[in-house]
């Protein structure tokens, strides 16, 4: 059986390198080393140093691991927010975050637009009692960027406020600017190439200090899990509970094999890939990209509309040709696709792919 | 370099079969698939299926999936406890547990033995208005176990009380009787054999209900990995967040294995490597067990004191035949050393460390 070749919007393909690493892991052990070990401690530093690299993360920013991003959603609220958040919601996960505001009996605010589309500088204008903002950077379920340069306005604007990213499947490829930005944070699965069960918080001392001003007004924050007990590991390059070591030590080895390729030339090739992919759409008979504002296409995760053929028909078109592309979101499926464009994913992968839609 | 060999209290050696394994999730690109997909419910299915049956768990219980054993004291207690929550503390596992319920300003209580004790049946009378009982079986910390035949006096004693086990370092040794237990858990990478990063909850229609009523008075009991979310995926052998599909694919798989060996078989084994080990500590001029009461002393986690000879220096003499033993917990270390007696851990190398306690 030839192998499949993944271009899901996560988990997806592997970065190619990940097969080779693993085989090192299981030569060094890393499965049976302790936590608490020298040996896990550099791991730790590794894969911090090589993220910092990677996305310019500087030092008025921490970084910690968790297990998800949905775990991250749930710290961010238990820990930076006693009332009010504002979350700008354009999809199924901007929603769910927004969801677990009011699960944890917060009172949350939204900007809403409808699915498939993105937000303008008329949003920005938000109340002023809010704490919290969460942006989500790329919304993986509509395929929808929340421009960049939006952000700093959105700092400028809300002074007290923290800036909190969702940049789950768009990371290693947009430039942040950590300055204007609070709290950021992904998952390993998307565009870093890696097997899931790991989630990577960056953040900065402005959420220790809320952290510890909603504890010291005897709220609780949570657990092993809390800010300043993943912070206090942290400075001792640990976690608070057993972590996911061979997820930790598989970042910091794909983070380095892309700092060698550079963070500059991966973005470089993500444009290229995405403009050669939504132009096929458009010329495609079979598709139309569900996104219309091209400000707000997202390059990492591109969704298609299917014109003609079902998605069911469409995917299964691929499939026999070993590529496997992602379905539509929850009930989306009946009408759209989606296709990831990670790092991983070459762009000759990419050219068979377009050769693919053209032959259809 | 001769490859090292892990007799660590966890992570620990890998089950012997778990680099075979972890080839063919390569090859059958299991860090690729979706977590949606039928695939990973295939995988999900499996390792329920050969827990039950290695375990000897119920229809009565479900099977979730987290991402560590603290994760699970966290959900226990936001789900299952409105304030008073009995913990049995002999250690520093058993304590974090008692205070992470202060974290959550709850109004847990204790009972509480030295490290190096464990319980009498005259500590199982508590008081009637707690609503769930911790017991934590193995506490790693100091290798001492809670009698099993305690479980159903505990439960007779306290009808209205949930009772939960954490056998975080013993699964799947005991023999459990579940019809006196409500939930009980543990993480992959102790007794099971695998790499870190995954947590297995075993839990009763009392848990769900108790977490329903919790939610319906108004109190929050978390978002995505709160019981009644991680039993409404579990329904469709599916999980709330994308999970660790590897550790859940290879868990299923070392079940399989140790299932094809027989749990019955795996116990003996265990007991007879105890046994002996016990046994060398006690002979030997450089040991002796911490744990006194044999009655209390833990078949899978054996903690010694070091007499003579520092724990460093015994660790540094084993480390010299590439044999990893673990250190003390904490501030033991100065005093005494760990070994893990799994099921991996084979009679021969149990042979062999035995030889090196008798010739130092």
């Amino acid at each position: 059986m030839a192998l499949k070749y993944y271009f899901t919007h996560g988990p997806s393909e592997l970065y190619f390198t990940v097969p080779d690493h693993i085989k090192n892991a299981l030569n060094e052990k890393v499965g049976s080393i302790s936590h608490r070990s020298s040996q896990f401690q550099g791991y730790f530093k590794h894969a911090t140093k090589q993220l910092r690299l990677l996305l310019n993360i500087p030092e008025t920013h921490h970084i910690v691991f968790t297990n998800s991003a949905n775990e991250i959603w749930e710290r961010l609220l238990q820990n930076c927010v006693k009332e009010h958040s504002l979350h700008f919601v354009n999809g199924a996960f901007s929603k769910k975050f927004h969801e677990f505001a009011i699960q944890l009996r917060k009172s949350p605010q939204k900007v809403e637009v409808p699915f498939g589309e993105g937000f303008t500088e008329k949003h920005l204008e938000i109340p002023e009692n809010i704490e919290m903002v969460a942006v989500t950077q790329n919304e993986t379920s509509a395929g929808v960027s929340f421009p960049l340069e939006y952000l700093p306005i959105l700092r400028k604007n809300n002074p007290d406020a923290l800036i909190t990213v969702d940049a789950v499947s768009s990371v290693p490829y947009p430039n942040f600017d950590f300055s204007g930005i609070d709290s950021l944070y992904f998952s390993v699965q998307k565009g870093m190439g890696l097997p899931a069960g790991l989630g990577v918080w960056i953040l900065n001392n402005r959420c220790i200090e809320k952290a510890t001003q909603l504890e010291n007004e005897g709220l609780s924050i949570g657990t092993y899990h809390s800010i300043p007990s993943l912070l206090k590991q942290a400075a001792s390059f640990q976690t608070p509970a057993t972590p996911n070591v061979l997820g930790i030590y598989l970042l910091g080895k794909v983070a380095e094999d892309m700092n060698r390729r550079g963070a500059e030339v991966i973005r470089q090739e993500t444009n290229y890939k995405a403009a050669f992919m939504y132009q096929a759409l458009e010329n495609s008979p079979y598709f139309e990209p569900l996104v219309q504002e091209k400000q707000h296409r997202s390059k990492t995760v591109i969704v298609a509309k299917c014109l003609q053929k079902t998605p069911a028909e469409v995917l299964a078109y691929f499939a026999k040709k070993n590529m496997i592309l992602g379905s539509g979101y929850g009930s989306y499926k009946s009408e759209q696709i989606r296709i990831a464009n990670f790092p991983t994913h070459s762009k000759e992968s990419f050219l068979m792919l377009v050769d693919l839609i053209e032959g259809m």
